[in-house]
């Protein structure tokens, strides 16, 4: 039998630019696997069940939390946003590691159900380079950043109960990228993952 | 205050290979320490004390045992070796990772002292190609070899003990040096080890 793949969970603060540092992730670990979401919001132009998402009616998805089928779920701007359990199953199943991308209160979800799975909090370096980031944009007034900074805040003294901090410095994507990769691969060379390649020794 | 670096404990059987693999681990990572041990044994032509060794007679050492001074020893042809713990302590204090290459043995004792400390166990991929090895030295009687290769079976099952286990695949030292390196890297991002840094987001 083959090796179950792990759960790798990407996690911090909104406007810490998790999304490009996980795509960088991606393309220097190609074979990390990234779940496809649930979603109840409606297809865009090109998009394909199975694909990008697999869409659900709301009466669908609410079925599936109250059946536990999700491994997290989230709204956002009214709609739901979701991992079935039974994708994660099948991918780590075939001893892939997998990739979430997700926000601090699924984290905690993925983290009670799944204990090994590794979990990482993005960081920027300070809450100044953040309000830096977040103005920079100009797509938000001034009060709506106040309010997400509040909420980093709130988000980041959770960061102790993560397995590991990493620090996204401003234009540092590459080195933060690296150090994610690197954490990934020295996870699997855990003891506790490597059971199988300590017997093999002892036959 | 600048951080404290943590301790780095490479171990596994003898005839593992771990001495190649941490020289070349040092060569990647110029900035870890290597301790000076101490050791009952004569110095030879060339060797300095406190560079080499740290050179004591009998009764030193064992003083030094008896008060505690040891952060692990071990006998070896007769002779004393050991890791000052004074001298972890400044190198740790001075927020430098160490890296220590000891005995099975040791390694337990060091994990009691430094429950912190990162243990890496290296092993062969197999006996019978631990038994090529040491065979194919042609340093020892074949007495010898099934010997140590029956206490390599019995170190190598407390593996499951150790934080991660790394296989040294033959000639596969640039790989496994690597993935040592990698473990350093990631285990310097441990959310623990990260408290200075989620304080100064929070400032």
């Amino acid at each position: 039998m083959s090796k179950n793949g792990f759960l790798v969970v990407i996690s911090g603060p909104s406007g810490g630019g998790k999304g490009t540092v996980v795509r960088r992730v991606r393309e220097m670990m190609p074979a990390l696997a990234l779940s496809v979401s649930a979603t109840t919001r409606l297809p865009r132009t090109g998009e394909e069940d199975g694909r990008e998402y697999y869409f659900l009616d709301r009466d669908a998805f609410e079925e599936m939390v109250a059946r536990e089928e999700m491994l997290e779920y989230t709204t956002y701007c009214g709609n739901y946003y979701g991992t079935p359990k039974k994708e994660a199953q099948r991918i780590l199943a075939s001893g892939k590691n997998m990739i979430l991308e997700i926000e601090v209160d699924g984290a905690a979800q993925v983290k009670r159900l799944y204990p090994n799975a590794v979990s990482i909090m993005l960081i920027p370096p300070t809450i100044e380079e953040m309000r830096q980031r977040l103005l920079g944009r100009g797509t938000e007034p001034i009060e709506t950043v106040e309010k997400r900074l509040e909420r980093a805040a709130e988000e980041i003294q959770l960061a102790s109960g993560y397995d590991y901090v990493v620090i996204n410095q401003r234009d540092g994507i590459e080195a933060c990228a690296t150090q994610i990769c690197e954490i990934i691969h020295a996870e699997g060379a855990r003891a506790f993952r490597m059971a199988d390649e300590i017997e093999a020794f002892l036959l």
